[in-house]
């Protein structure tokens, strides 16, 4: 993979300030541009509210942050947007529009039918919506979107099922950390030995979005998966890491010994390209009776926090159901580790580029 | 009701601590007796690491702690038992045997056919197994078993839904505190910033006790009843209060707002005879998105930790199926206060007496 | 103690809401008029987002919220302040200035030299400020301050000391509850397994208010105490109750029995009063070698929260020094508890009436 | 550095897992031989209850756990102790006097008189101890210990305050992290949204230790600094890293900028001789206000978890006095960390060797 030079929206939040930490590591993506809103102006060290153990990357600290203007950004290869819903909705198409190939973790346009969202090892071939988008918009750059946290986890779970078995339905569970609700987020007055059992409209981006990722490509847009999941949202007092309990119905027969095969023999095509956000395997299977854990798996993966472990598969009632818990780390494989993920495959295509 | 004296064993432990505390402000269940294993012979305030906030009560702090023999629980009309499962094995029989009545907290005899598992609002038939127990056995006293602390509050809320809707099964995932676990428990290297997605055996335990809760009375034991439970049960840390999702399916359409009103409508013979620990309203439905919650909702009721609280009650997938969250004060409805609202019930009933 | 006809500024924030609740079940203060900012004009019920367990009081739920307008609270005996700092600064003299009594529990007016900044139990005869006050102000009504949370634990344990047996100065380390900082306050990110050693601007007001509370009256103020206060204020993940840890030095010789002796024995005039709201015990001293702890003892006393819990008693370095550690209730005992109780002091005395 | 070979006692513990994990990584320390008590003769990916993150290193999981006898560990160039006290008093004098050389974090030894309590920053000179032990007991192997992990970060701090500012005395109070409890260690009952006043015989642990590390070689053993410790200690639900505030007197006027120059400049014979695990500042002094934090810096340092963090550096009361807050990882610079230092040390400096 050749050099990619990246601008990063929202650089000072708390997804923001996790793309900064991981492409600080990253062996080709170079990131040139950090914006931002009322910090622009500000070195971002003093700017970002750092909230990872560790201080800011040097190269980051010392940098200015701009002002999201698509200027800013002129000559990246790759804008990555870690805006909240609001300005995510107002600014990327402007980005876009400018020739910049934004990739967005935002809500805004993820159910936008021209907009492919997309976890590189579930459903690559959606970029293939690029080419209408480009078309309908009249855009010459163009506009990708990764999913919600939870939805990312479940989605790379229910793929090789869905395969294999025919999953058919979902009950899903979810234990949600705070990272996910961003900074300040969730005040500890309200968590601490606590659950909260409610996450705005949190259930309803998840069962949309997994329609949207399991589907296939149909007339410019993508015809949903018939799959169809019933979910219940929790805060839990986890820092990073959202667990999720799933119970799944199936067309047929199926064995537990079965599921974990499939979960565990998972790849796609970042794994097949080698490339160097892709974990060696997608899905980890553990057989301790007590995984998966948030803070003892979130980190798991050749790429650390890019596997979703997976744990006790066992059956549920009858013989066309199965039980399982999983983990994904949502600032990781829930955020920007997919839309970095997501950029190296873009690259490999030839998606991106000045 | 006239006033009873009881003995308590297992008196030191979490669960045993619970009575001690609740009983001491029963208006007329006095506590006589406090037994214990290791720590007999010592003054309670003294034997017992108490956990709860304040102090021991001043009367029990004083008492001496007595061995678990049946002759140090004579002349009482009830002995509590705070036992773990190993030790009420052996024990409790011991006790029924010679002529006590024995409350148990325990699991060791639960599925015991010719033992009845109480909860007073939603099987106080299931009594009338005693005279069996007594004819089987030849036991002059008896033995009667209250369940587990995640069956009991799952249990209340699905005998009005199986009564008024034909509940055939349910999809239930609980995040549990770690009281449940007794002392010491779930060490906090474990549970700090963490879920533990396995506690052992109690998916099991749930299971077959729901049905036999639910189940009717047929030959000298209880015929199951048909629901069915798939359980994922999960540890968070949380001090007081099990917090349960349920998805559940029915044999008949059904509306949220239905489900709603049965809950609440829900009433047991407790409330009918005005017991002193029946709570006015068995289950107590919230409106609020984001309720029940543990920290804020496990000691809610007119008895204090006695009802159970529902919320989020929605649709699930199609018209057959409810989605709700319910949280009950494990230790209080899911412990000690059903056991001493069965002793309320059968003296009552004339169950208990010298 | 005749009734008192009160009114609430600030009501809906997480101050505001312990006053609600500890008076929803005073004996003889009824809360008229509940004030609010943006809230004005909804039912407090909806206005508020309730923090404590349970639910509203139902009087106060049906209550409209006024705004913070002195004419709403016309006719009213006393008003209770929960505004934050720069509300407090406008409004509170506003209200004086129409002719009611405030009592603050803001910082605003604390170091305001006619300003009472009053412990009942400590500081009673400060009040005699309030004549000074009117003078020079030239207001009908009057301005009481109460301390800072931490401020007041801390002050009601070296008052003793500094009687009994000279205490020259201290060095003192916290470890506060997260309600300490209001709502929404402390975002979990930032706490969760965590502790965070510093709170804006609370090092520098416990060390000012301590001398103030412990001075003496003169030239129509307070010469404050000679005693120096070094001090670190630190958050934990806890909800409720400061943990303070004291190292004090004396100007003799002192032992930690003589100290347990003078803090036990320590009343003040609310207990001789025996105001409603004064505990039987001030200070209560334990002697497990692991105590006070926040959650078993911060609803210490017969009044619950309104007792200092004292342990772990012992020498320091040297003969003229001890060590000990206290716990507080930072939102009773350090904030609506001691108003209140100072509203209760000021009706005996006089100080309050229409 | 050439090679080394290396066995561990107490292999299976939250301390031992800790070296099997800095160990696997190390580049010149090869782990050979793995110790246990009830786990010898499983494989030790069985054998330990695996308490960190991610899984057992791969060339550990597959080791045979082997008996506590030294004949087990013949031929290892050093040999580490993780065991808990007791094990560790009757354990290690056997393996020293077999001819091994043993590096211990048990208290067990830490205040014989000819047993070196090594830092190798502050007190690398006490390694010539290590003459007279062999002397003194006959061994041909020999003993250090390693400090208690509370007063390893204290002692860091001190060093140089002593040698720069002649420090006289300090209040220390501490707010430790569960880990130091080892396993199973604290209850989550006791320990959640809670702070535990009391750590069994730490404080006196801290108090001699601290005097024995800063005191100088004198007849055969070492003569105690005159710094005097007051402490107290805590703990909070927090899993690695402790937290200390200190309060420090000195012998002459201090001006907080000179402490944090001289903290910032403190370099040890480790940094000197470019020990693989010596990080290349021991203290970090951080200019934020609220930090050191736990859980974000813990793990500093350019070995990770080796660096004390030291923050809010300010006047105490008067000129010759400064308060400061400091946190160390308690299970690496606390434990492991140090242990595995003092063997680099041991190694360059002749005192290890077959």
């Amino acid at each position: 993979m050749k050099g990619l030079q990246a601008a990063l929206l929202g650089s000072t939040g708390a997804v923001g300030q996790r793309y900064v930490s991981m492409l600080s590591a990253h062996p080709s993506i170079r990131l040139e541009v950090l914006m931002g809103g009322r910090s622009a102006g500000e070195r971002y060290g003093k700017a970002a509210r750092w909230l990872q153990a560790g201080g800011v990357p040097d190269e980051a600290a010392s940098k200015k942050v701009l002002t999201s203007d698509p200027r800013n950004a002129e000559g990246c290869d790759v804008v990555f947007s870690a805006l909240p819903a609001e300005a995510a909705a107002a600014l990327e198409p402007k980005f876009a529009k400018s020739g910049l190939c934004v990739i967005s973790e935002a809500s805004a346009h993820r159910m936008d039918r021209d907009v492919p969202l997309v976890i590189p090892e579930v459903n690559p071939g959606h970029l293939a919506l690029l080419e209408t988008q480009k078309k309908r918009r009249g855009w010459r750059g163009s506009l990708v979107a990764t999913p919600n946290c939870t939805a990312t986890g479940l989605a790379m779970v229910m793929k090789p099922l869905l395969d294999d078995f025919q999953l058919d339905r979902a009950v899903v569970t979810t234990m949600q950390a705070v990272s996910g609700a961003g900074f300040p987020g969730v005040p500890s007055l309200l968590i601490t030995e606590n659950v909260i059992p409610y996450i705005k409209n949190e259930e309803e981006k998840v069962a949309v979005e997994s329609k949207k990722i399991l589907g296939t490509l149909a007339d410019g847009g993508v015809a949903g998966s018939n799959v169809e999941v019933a979910i219940s949202c929790n805060r839990v007092p986890v820092i990073d890491g959202h667990l999720e309990t799933f119970y799944g119905e199936f067309a047929r027969e199926v064995e537990p010994d079965g599921v974990k095969d499939s979960l565990s023999a998972f790849r796609g095509l970042p794994q097949k390209l080698r490339l160097p956000s892709a974990p060696e395997r997608p899905i980890i299977v553990r057989d301790e009776p007590d995984r998966p854990q948030p803070r003892l798996d979130r980190l798991s993966g050749s790429v650390a926090g890019m596997s979703v472990v997976v744990g006790r598969v066992r059956r549920g009632l009858g013989n066309n159901s199965v039980q399982l818990t999983l983990v994904s780390h949502n600032t990781i494989r829930g955020a920007a580790g997919t839309a970095i993920l997501t950029a190296e495959l873009m690259e490999k295509q030839g998606h991106l580029g000045r």
